[in-house]
Formats: structure tokens, C-alpha cells, sequence
């Protein structure tokens, strides 16, 4: 749900002529995207999607969002493309606030992935990160790594046991075992760092496009395909489902193989990015006001993840095609 | 801000089979209405509205809002038009809520209207009512109209002073003075009973449609225009603007003339306008949970306006052409 910036309809007129996409014919707030306000304009043009960047959003990483945006698209990926205004810019001013419009993305996303969901999600991951890998005009570090984990955690110590006993010690010990021994070295680019069901869009069964790039950054490649294990290959009871991850993986490979040490990392990866959720969901979950209308996820379902990855004994747990196995 | 209800892709997916409408090729949940979730459905077939109806609708209400807007549509009134699915219903089931898909309505609504929307505001009223005359299938009392506002009051009663002094005072001396006294034997239909300018879109500044339907009920049609002067023609330092309020009666009188008994009536029906808003806004305000996202309206808004209905001494205030003067 975010719709947080209301825009007149005259202030978005204004705001449409500086544009070469036609007159108005219809506008909609929509509930997609968690940080910003995102509207579907409709023009003489055909559709659009106008979002208006909020305060958790740093107008200094615009850029970086915008660039990559466009020459993602530039390299055949299937993601919004901003559409410049007639000075030739991609971002403006809308509402007092950074605004762009980009084109619609048809699609709907899956609640439910499948394995042939997970295989189409591996082939596009793989596919953004070599796409992603000459996007060099802008660099973003990821606030949300190893660094970033602790601050959360000591936002949430105190009150992390009422959520599940022995929570606060058991994100203690991770932090203690990541910190030291997170991996470095690894082939790193551009990753979406944010992939979950709802960023990703079929029609009619193949994947559309991928959506929300807000959390995109420089960082290890391998940590996006840990993200996408975590967000796509567990059952809503709480079980790794091979199967899925074997297909997520083979299909990814078949695009970019891992290097050793990336298979190496696999686990530690998978663990810290269970963490990161794990962190920002707790912080959210401790954080809701009494009475709000927008139910945090809740952080029970990455506890569970992560204590799936720390009694993983061998990265064959999650169904990769180790060198010599068939792929 | 309205999507209340989760709808899983599949279970949308099964809901759209028992529809000729396409394939799904978008679906995005919108901020449209307040007491419905509403999405926005792409097909092979073009752009649609599905509407889940809440618990705040009742679902006997259903066929009657159902109906009318088919009734309307029919009668040349843009207006949602239902979508009948294979069974030739209406009205269907989808995430364990009554549903139903309608036509997507092209045209945006405006902010601060001119004389000119409202001069056109008046006309489509005016044919609304004239439209709805021989819709007698289903009836809908207005659940909000004079004996629901005393219940309201005594929800509001004792904080009442605490949105504005002697507020408590005032709302019991209105209804002292409009329960006695609220007209009977006017004319009366389907009335729209919520035509704020945000449920009325204009294309190129041409009306072009009319939504959301969820409080149309049988009432007096007067009453349907103090509801529109009450929230088109007040500026937003709440002065009474007579031009625009002018070219409303102007327009409507031109497909409808009202009748002597309406006009004298139009002063006490403006005033219970404004106290039917003043008092749904008063409760929402007191009732707004610590931290809700959703800001409600302030009532004030409708205080000054029904300040300045009990000070009118002559019905010619409103800009409205008597008898016998220049249209």
C-alpha cells in the first residue's frame, strides 16, 4: 500500500506537459512498492507508472536507480524504463517531492512460485547481473549488508524475546559468526537485492519483467541468488524446498556458472540474508503503531529460514549441481 | 486508500475463468473508495475495475447498487458498467467477499473545481436523476439521512467540544430545528448521496463519468443538490462561491426545473447536508486510531459550511434563478 504524497490533478497537468506522452486520460494511485507513492497514469500515449520518491529514499541514490533503470533496459531486460521529459530528464519534481514516470510493465506477479517460476527467476537474475555488469556511471553500497545488521539489531534487543524466546542471542551469534567471516573477494555487480515474488512478473506463464529497483547496489552477486533462495524457495510452513532451489540454481548457472568460492560462500550467504530480513522485519514488527492499517510481515517466517541455513552441513542441502554432478 | 482485501493471483486467476473478459495481462490494487477494496484489472479485453465489497457494504445493498449502475448504463449514463461473467451474473465471490468487475471509467477528477465543472456537474445531476426515475427493480433506504443523525450525535456528544467549542450545542440546536422540520412530498428517486468531486472525472474538461455508486439510496432529489453545493461550491477558506453555486442550479434547472416547494425547501436541505457530513467526519475524527496511517477528514470543513447555510435569509444566496428571473 503507498500512496503516501497526494498530487493534484493540477499540479500533475503541469507536470504532464513537460512530457511528450499525450494528453491525461486517467490516474490511479496504486498499492506497489513499500518506500515511494506509485500512480498508473494512462495517456493518449498508453500506460505509465508515475512514482513520487518519499523521505526513505535518498535523493542522492536517484540517480543510480534512474541510470541503471535505463540501461538495464538498454540491454534488453524487461524493467520499467524511464521516460525523459522534453529537456531530456528522467526525474523531476512533482508535489514537492523527486517524481519520474516509466512504462508500464504488463504482468501480474505469483503468490505461490512454482519450480518453473524459480527456473524462469534464475535465468532473469543471472541475466540482470550480466547485464548489470558495464553499469558503471553510478555505484550504490549496499546499506543493507553486514554493516548495516548490528545497528538494526540494537534497535530491537531489548524487545526481540517478546517475538520468539532466545531471539535476541540467537541474532548475537549469528552477527558474531557473519561479521568475521562474511565472504569477500567474490564476482561482484550490480544485484537487485530486493527479488521477491512480488518484483517479479509473468504473462501467461513466462517472466514479464522485474519491478521495484529501490534497493538495487553494488555488491557480491552471489548474495542477490541467496536472497532470491530465501524469498522464493521456502513453503509457507517453513521448509526449504529443494526442488525449487535446484531449478532457481541450475537455471542461474546455465547463465553464469559459480565460480568455487561462491558455492563455498553459498551457505554464509544464504544465512546472512535471512539475517538482513530477519533484522528489518523485526525493527518494523516492534515498531508498528497501535491501530495502523499496514500489518508488518511478520519476522517469525525468516527465523525459521535462518535456522534452516544454520543446520545446512553441505551446500548440497540446497539442491546445487556441484562440478561433475549433472547439471 | 482502499484495498482492504489480499486477492491471491490464483484465486484471481479461477475468478477471471468464469468471465469473457481475456487474459489477465495487470492487476494492480488502487486508491479508489473508502469502504471497498478496489484493483485494477488489464485484459486481452482492455482495462477494468474489480471491486470487493467490505464489511462496512451490506451484501443485501448489493443488487440494488448492482443494478443501478446497469440501469444507468443503460439509460446513457457514464457510469461503471457491471460485467456480466458465463453465468450471466453480476456478481461473483473472489477472496471470500462479494465481487464484481465493471467498466474502467476514462477521465480524472479535479481538485478545486471551476464554475464551468460545476455548470457541468449540474447537467449530469440533473440527468442522473431523471435517468434513475423508472429504476424501481430494487429500493435502498438513505441510511444517513435525518434519523440517522441523531445516533451519530450521541457517538460524538460528549468529545464534540473538543474538535471545536460549543460544537456539542450547535449539532443538538440543528437537529432540534431539522427533525421537525425536514421536508416531505418533494420529488424523489435514486439519489447519488456522495457526489464529491474526487467520484466525478472529466476528459479535456468534459464531464465524463460518474463513480462510485455505494451510497445511492431512494431520497429526495433536492437533497442530491445541497449535497453537491455543500462540496462543489465552497472555497477552501470556506466562503460560499454564489457563481459557481449558480451555474449548478442554472445547469441543473435546465434538464430538471425544480419545483416552487423544492426551492423553499433548499436552505433547510443544505443545512442537512452539511450536518450529515459534519457528523460522519466528527465520529471518523474521534475515532481515528493513534497512529493510523489515513488522516480523516476535519469536520470543521462542514461546520463552516453549515454556519453559513443557518445564516442564509434568502434562497436567492445560493445563486438560484426564481421564477420569473433571467435563467
Amino acid at each position: 500500500m503507498a500512496v503516501y504524497t497526494d498530487v493534484s490533478p493540477e499540479e500533475l497537468e503541469a507536470f504532464l506537459a513537460t512530457y511528450e506522452i499525450g494528453r491525461l486520460r486517467a490516474f490511479k494511485g496504486i498499492a506497489e512498492g513499500v518506500e515511494n507513492s506509485n500512480y498508473l497514469l494512462q495517456t493518449e500515449a498508453g500506460s505509465f507508472i508515475l512514482t513520487l520518491y518519499e523521505k526513505r529514499v535518498n535523493p542522492a541514490d536517484l540517480p543510480f536507480f534512474i541510470g541503471l533503470m535505463e540501461h538495464l533496459a538498454s540491454r534488453g531486460i524487461d524493467c520499467p524504463q524511464p521516460v525523459k521529459n522534453r529537456a531530456g530528464a528522467a526525474l523531476g519534481t512533482l508535489a514537492g517531492r523527486p517524481a519520474a514516470i516509466a512504462t508500464f510493465l504488463v504482468g501480474t506477479s505469483v503468490r505461490r512460485p512454482s519450480a518453473g517460476h524459480c527456473a524462469a527467476l534464475g535465468t532473469a537474475l543471472a541475466g540482470l547481473h550480466k547485464a548489470g555488469a558495464d553499469f558503471t556511471a553510478f555505484r550504490r553500497a549496499n546499506a543493507l549488508s553486514v554493516p548495516g545488521w548490528r545497528p538494526l539489531f540494537e534497535q530491537a534487543e531489548a524487545r526481540a524475546d517478546t517475538v520468539a524466546p532466545g531471539l535476541a542471542a540467537l541474532i548475537a551469534d549469528e552477527l558474531a559468526t557473519l561479521e568475521p567471516n562474511w565472504p569477500t573477494g567474490l564476482p561482484a555487480g550490480v544485484i537487485h537485492a530486493d527479488l521477491f515474488p512480488d518484483n517479479v512478473f509473468f504473462t501467461d506463464g513466462r517472466l514479464s519483467g522485474l519491478i521495484d529497483f529501490y534497493f538495487a547496489c553494488n555488491d557480491l552477486l552471489a548474495y542477490d541468488i541467496a536472497i532470491c533462495l530465501n524469498a522464493w524457495c521456502f513453503e509457507p510452513d517453513g521448509a526449504y524446498n529443494q526442488t525449487k532451489g535446484r531449478a532457481l540454481l541450475a537455471a542461474y548457472q546455465a547463465e553464469r556458472p559459480l565460480e568455487p568460492a561462491e558455492i563455498d560462500a553459498l551457505t554464509l550467504l544464504c544465512r546472512g540474508a535471512a539475517l538482513r530480513f530477519l533484522l528489518t522485519r523485526l525493527v518494523d514488527w516492534l515498531n508498528v503503531p497501535p491501530g495502523a492499517l499496514v500489518r508488518p510481515h511478520d519476522p517469525k517466517d525468516y527465523l525459521r529460514r535462518l535456522r534452516f541455513h544454520r543446520a545446512v552441513r553441505n551446500v548440497r542441502d540446497y539442491g546445487i549441481a556441484l562440478a561433475g554432478s549433472a547439471a
